[in-house]
């Protein structure tokens, strides 16, 4: 299993990302492996029953979402070679979803950022947390500098 | 900062070490940097004194257990062809000087075993994620195979 055939970016669209894909097509490029990128939209609920009278969410509103998020991963994946085929954008829970992702397209490396355990950071690397104790792979954590 | 130029396996001794190992040195090869492999050892006190009459630890004992470590690191380390000068076996908190040793020694990225987070995998686990957290470089969690 040392030879790694496919990538998976999990990208966050802050402004650290360039960092993330550039290291992955970097390792890519190096083991000649099959890239692709996803992006999890955090998922809320449409409509909550008991406060239904304050939450009026779109439901375009959702479209739109998943419309931009597709263009973004698009225009990334673009600088990356990465065909539509190995791009996905969904709505989910990214500490779940992109292991899932991960797990049924084969991917034995994902690539995802990491940040430093202070503050809003801490929260922010959550996800790093959680793609490490449940992938069924390898994760690399690219450590996000301060810009 | 995407070539990498200085690798540091951390390892723990367990039976998956090998993985980590062989990950390692694919990429070290694939990236033709410099490797390096450390082991703290989880440092303990020497004399408790509320429990002196209990504990007796010598201090041939924590001699021992150093050079046993250093012998297993220098195994380790001849199949990787990393010179003695690149092995590193210290007393410690390893959630703490493997990113010491890392910082000192200008890493760049940081190999290291990850467990699932079931049962005692979960305590496992928790090096991983604290050098996921402290590290100045990047983390590669090889994702370790149930045998």
């Amino acid at each position: 299993m040392s030879h790694y055939q496919h990538i998976l970016i999990a990208a966050d669209f802050s402004d650290h990302n360039k960092q993330v894909c550039e290291q992955a097509r970097e390792i890519a490029q190096r083991y000649q492996t099959r890239l692709s990128i996803c992006h999890i939209i955090e998922d809320f609920p449409i409509t909550d029953f008991a406060y239904e009278p304050m939450i009026s969410v779109d439901l375009g509103m959702r479209d739109a979402m998943l419309e931009s998020g597709k263009k973004h991963i698009a225009q990334l994946a673009s600088g990356l070679d990465i065909p539509s085929d190995n791009q996905w954008v969904e709505f989910g829970n990214p500490n779940h979803d992109i292991v899932r992702l991960a797990q049924e397209n084969n991917v034995d490396l994902i690539v995802t950022g990491s940040h430093g355990r202070h503050g809003i950071q801490l929260l922010l690397g959550s996800t790093a947390n959680a793609i490490l104790h449940h992938a069924h792979c390898d994760v690399l954590a690219v450590r996000l500098q301060k810009s």
